[in-house]
């Protein structure tokens, strides 16, 4: 299955000069998730994963089948006021403004292997978040993964320097 | 694996007087998910599904697996504006005010099998709005599966007559 013929270019969204990826078509499709998880999977064979970290709220559609996939733990990332126990927090800087993102203290143990994915890397500010956050519980951060890559805002150039496995790059 | 004793009681969260359950140490346990959809699986085994609805954002946690591994589509339910392309809004009553959710109107094939999933069911507003955006679809919807029913505000009875799965009752 080719991803990038799926995915739906939407002019104008989220506001005018934006053209957004949707991956909702790529998800309808029957073999969508299976073809998303056989990409993270083949790309992070050898990384011993203890837990997949997926944040709120279209990192939880990777996230979740790809923990399931490798028989491991799901660890939300969410925003404020949404996690139930003590929490690590991380504020990182937007466009315009702040914006903050959570994660249980006692999500995993330390010293776990720390897989992170979302559905789309663009500036890089949430996934360097959560990559804050793992370090703070004291995981040890293997990889983000990533179905859409926007090459053009250099996301990654924020990034710890671990793997990046992204399916799709524009 | 028995799932309640995994699940974590958090008193007066999110205010004074709530016992929340806590989903998220079934999610980190390595056989939490797998167990979760096996459930679900095994509850709807006869039901020919062709699309899984997950509700934002928890629903998402436990939709996409489940879709994944019934080889079917997913759809996401969302909160107002986050959807790029033309939706259907269905408009429902909390406690105090109102909410919005929305699914985009091309979500899947007039007729398809719909299962709705959710990780909770309460008062069962949300998953009712779920359920009338499927129909607005033209889909036929096939039951509801959630992790956790909390039985005392009997939110069963405003869903419309078709199975339901919860594999946890409080």
């Amino acid at each position: 299955m080719d991803i990038k013929t799926i995915i739906r270019d939407i002019p104008d969204f989220p506001q005018a000069g934006i053209l957004f990826r949707d991956i909702t078509p790529l998800l309808a499709h029957p073999q969508g998730l299976t073809t998303i998880i056989k990409g993270f999977a083949s790309g992070f064979a050898d990384a011993q994963i203890d837990y997949v970290v997926g944040m709120e709220s279209r990192g939880f559609i990777v996230g979740a089948p790809m923990a399931q996939h490798l028989g491991c733990g799901f660890i939300p990332v969410r925003k404020p006021n949404k996690l139930p126990a003590a929490v690590h927090q991380v504020e990182y800087a937007l466009e315009y403004g702040t914006d903050k993102l959570e994660m249980h203290q006692d999500a995993f143990p330390s010293g776990s292997r720390v897989l992170i994915l979302d559905d789309v890397i663009a500036t890089g500010g949430t996934a360097a978040a959560a990559a804050k956050l793992v370090s703070m519980a004291g995981g040890s951060l293997v990889g983000f993964g990533f179905i859409v890559e926007l090459d053009f805002l250099a996301g990654r150039k924020v990034l710890p320097d671990v793997p990046i496995v992204s399916l799709v790059n524009y």
